[in-house]
């Protein structure tokens, strides 16, 4: 089989990909995107750290005025809002869903596989996303899959191994896999440490107690 | 039905496109992609007139960097390639290919669909791309119209109302509708006029001739 690019933000998700790729012998490259995320920073920083500790090809793509463009309603691109508090599954993180972020970062990434000669591209989209992001839903994937297939003359393959399961498998997995998650960042504030009260933070805190995997983040 | 983004090249099909969706009153926005492609200042002013002149909302992603990163084998992309002579549907053509340059570019509209509160995206591609292009094949589009239709929780279309007809149709609605067709830019070389040989200026006098339909273009 060939190899693949991973969509990789420099959370616990895709994180545990990049891992899980690399003992698969299929992970090709990593690519990070800036579009203006206000933790891009914090993320971005966290990605470059965790693809050198894995001595992984990373590649970043700085897209921020990509962010202006689509900004819409979305609070994790504007600064006039608030970042929502309190559990990720919650109707107010809708707040935080960046218009066709998904479609966007994989329809790149597949241009990136076809010019390189890979196989397809990864993504770590998960069980628990659904809830609150249209384009982490299953339907929207395997539609995806189905476009990247007839996007090229060779095979372009859609891979998204965590789709059924919840974010505390994940961590378990990447327990498992001695992934470097004690790097990755999930905190939508942009601050030092993690705030341990928006969304994702508290998502975050979840998966690893649920998962019975030691939480080695700085929460404020 | 809510107005829509328009995939907008400054070319023939997607002028003539832009005109369909005025008469139709479903023209939202034009958007256009530099992308690095070596005819950029021609294409992009070309599309800049003719947004003037139609007076339609026009914005210019500036993503020069992307042509980089995907250029592959493209000699759209690369400056150490020649651009083949000959028809637009000999096998040399495929040199022309930028990898998955449509999907990016249809997830990239329509995130700013959604986030303008718009419908959907509209794109020009018809039966004559289909031959060289693998991202301009009726089931590709259609693939990416079911991801589309998926990708946000108001409804986003795919229009594509030129998929199953031939060029010289496209410049015979265009003269219907008074599209300003003469304004348009077609050739894969960067020069001040039309080169004429080129696969894209074969394949527009083709166009003008078998539509029947003058061609005021000025080639070299």
């Amino acid at each position: 089989m060939k190899k693949l690019v991973a969509v990789f933000s420099g959370g616990l998700d895709s994180t545990v990909l990049l891992s899980h790729l690399l003992q698969q012998g299929l992970l090709g490259l990593a690519v990070s995107f800036n579009y203006g995320q206000r933790h891009a920073d914090r993320e971005l920083g966290a990605a470059a750290r965790i693809a050198q500790r894995l001595q992984v090809p990373h590649l970043v793509l700085d897209w921020a005025f990509l962010g202006k463009v689509i900004a819409g309603e979305s609070a994790l691109l504007n600064d006039r809002y608030e970042i929502p508090k309190g559990h990720y599954e919650d109707e107010s993180m809708k707040a935080t869903v960046v218009p066709n972020r998904n479609m966007i970062m994989l329809s790149v990434a597949t241009g990136i596989s076809i010019a390189n000669g890979f196989g397809g591209v990864a993504i770590g989209a998960h069980a628990g996303d659904h809830a609150v992001y249209p384009d982490c839903r299953p339907e929207f994937l395997e539609a995806c899959g189905s476009a990247l297939a007839l996007a090229d003359y060779t095979h372009q393959e859609l891979l998204r191994p965590f789709e059924h399961i919840r974010k505390e498998e994940i961590v378990k997995i990447g327990s498992t896999l001695d992934a470097p998650m004690e790097l990755t960042w999930s905190c939508y504030e942009g601050m030092d440490v993690h705030c341990g009260t928006c969304g994702t933070c508290v998502e975050r805190k979840e998966a690893f107690e649920l998962g019975g995997v030691a939480d080695l983040t700085e929460y404020r």
